[in-house]
């Protein structure tokens, strides 16, 4: 199979690129290299160093003895990405280009704007190009479970559902609320993919993820072929940053109470997760959405795991509680659905969350003095409310 | 009062900057005069030919001896909106200032990617020029009923409703089908006022309005007083339309077999909602959902009303199917609620649509030959399948 990753440069988009080598298909991905300057911008950087994307096509020759092609390209250039898909005529196209911080997308207006304009003007690209070039390719678009925010209804692994409204019936799209630019954007995006689908019958799979923690896939088995690893208030997620507050013994950043329920997953979930839907794809014209996690977990379980594994590992930790910068929900109802990847035979979850955690430790504390030197970017700055 | 309106050079815009300034309110007005090139652009013009900005200032100041400041500006940069709004102090900030046209978001790519960069991107800067001025300036924001599509329910006047979903109850937003990527950036911008709303407080107006019809308000008794009128294919909605191809003998193009149903208002009814919605702000913080209509009517009904009328007029009309270039359902349920409106005052509807049809004809036949001129951009050219 052809698969185009767009954002091949990020935390999913390296390893997915390392996964589908491996699987013998071919693969070709375009990235602006964006999240690199951004994370810059806010003082902070890759706990784990990553080459540059030279260097990271010459890893996966060496390693992997495979050639991947490494477009440097910015997809809200329309040309870019008509250009790539005409000349690598991909049967999947897997749409990780977005901004993707909620607290970036919160820093001001400027920053709201930006991720507004690239996350809808990436993905309208993409339909346009798709709808022109082949309707006929897969497009994997990934989502966030944060799309829903926490609603008292079970998400559904659909994009319409039945609904009693005052007193009447009707089939209406999967209500969102989402709780900062960034969830906005991408719930935006939905809908313009759900338009784009029904008029066109663009063939979609809607990937509402959840947070992903972890260094390591089956294929990252070498130094040089690391994905990043964002851990600062404004890039990292929850667990990957307990781990490094770990690592430099600092209390755990626990926002508020930690009631707060999530959806998580490995990264080696995550790529088992996307490869299974890459090669399983929908039927044509299809709009296929999946909730994608294997584990769910209040900030505070994550906490208490988080404190139990370091422990272990000689690190002690104190759990700390941090004044949430986030509008959201402290206690509430949280069931999604999760019955598409399981019948398409993953396993999950295929690592377990304490075992995970002591190889992610293993690997951060190589770079310890690295970690210390973007310490002051960990606690979170950006305050909704301000 | 202290009243700002963005896009004040438009149809609905500069009729409300005569209102307001008739009910002695203090008005400015900022327009980038993009909708003038934009009609030019798909080879059309205003059927009543418009004054520039300055000649419009002038008018006013001789007819009715009022000042009006007018700014050529364009909001979607944030520091031309952020220095109006703290030089001006508005009370009250009206947003007009988007692209309106469903067919011109469907034209391509390009097009598409102009009206949600500039749709999104003026009401995020005026989220955030108002955050940081003046949290209690009233936002009073024009969407349209077209954000709901046809939905099976009573469509409600609140942002949220309660529904029951997989036998669980929630208050959800209530939901939304858009048919263009105009209307979902309108869906867009009221997810993302909601979401400003529910973080700063922001106390909003949301207008969903249905299609208007009319040359003539109290205030327009003078040509030079005119507000642009458009009638073709992409910038002209339904009725306008239909008096255009009356006078011009053309048959009606009703789209498809006409059973599309939608909630209609006249010009003038639409001014004088305005400025009830405007003078009777809501309280502090509180986001108001208005639907503003006066009439329902199918549009088959609309144009057996335009033929009945402009027979009377003198002329013969026949009522000829056109191809639905868009995609719609043609039978459906439609009833939305409408409370507020005539809980403020509204007598609706003011205005007989069979009387105003016989205005707007008069209007119309002083300017014939113009009509004519631009009679070959009236057909629908941009449909939504290609």
């Amino acid at each position: 199979m052809r698969v185009l990753i767009l954002g091949m440069d990020g935390y999913l988009g390296w390893p997915l690129a390392l996964r589908l080598l491996a699987r013998g298909h071919e693969v070709a991905g375009i990235d602006n290299l964006y999240t690199r300057k951004a994370v810059e911008e806010v003082g902070s950087a890759s706990a784990l160093p990553i080459p540059s994307p030279e260097e990271r096509v010459h890893a996966v020759r060496d390693i992997m003895g495979k050639d991947l092609d490494f477009i440097i390209g910015d997809i809200t250039k329309y040309s870019v990405l008509n250009k790539a898909i005409r000349k690598f005529k991909p049967d999947t196209v897997v749409h990780f280009a977005e901004q993707r911080s909620a607290p970036y997308s919160m820093i001001d207006v400027k920053h709201a704007n930006f991720t507004m304009r690239n996350n809808l003007s990436g993905t309208l690209n993409l339909i346009y190009a798709v709808k022109k070039a082949n309707p006929k390719v897969h497009v994997v678009k990934m989502g966030t479970m944060g799309e829903y925010g926490t609603p008292n209804f079970d998400i559904p692994e659909s994009a319409f559902v039945d609904a009693q409204i005052g007193g009447k019936s009707d089939r209406i799209v999967v209500p969102k609320w989402a709780g900062s630019w960034y969830h906005w954007s991408k719930v935006h995006d939905t809908n313009n993919l759900l338009f784009a689908n029904k008029v066109w019958g663009i063939t979609t799979t809607d990937i509402m993820q959840g947070p992903v923690y972890g260094t390591r896939t089956k294929e990252i088995t070498d130094d040089r072929l690391f994905t990043r690893f964002d851990f600062d208030g404004v890039w990292g997620t929850v667990f990957n940053r307990y781990c490094v507050e770990s690592v430099l013994g600092m209390p755990l950043t626990q926002y508020g109470k930690g009631g707060q329920t999530r959806a998580f997953l490995s990264l080696e979930d995550s790529m088992e997760s996307l490869r299974l839907l890459i090669e399983n794809r929908p039927n044509d014209g299809e709009y296929r959405v999946v909730n994608q996690f294997t584990e769910v977990y209040s900030v505070r379980e994550l906490a208490l795991i988080a404190k139990e594994v370091a422990s272990k590992n000689g690190m002690s930790v104190e759990i700390g509680e941090v004044d949430n910068p986030r509008v959201e929900a402290n206690e509430h109802y949280y069931k999604p659905v999760h019955d598409i990847l399981p019948a398409l035979g993953l396993k999950s979850p295929t690592r377990n969350i304490r075992d995970e955690m002591g190889v992610i430790l293993k690997d951060l504390q190589k770079h310890k003095s690295r970690l210390a030197e973007y310490k002051d970017a960990i606690m979170p700055e950006v305050r909704w409310k301000d």
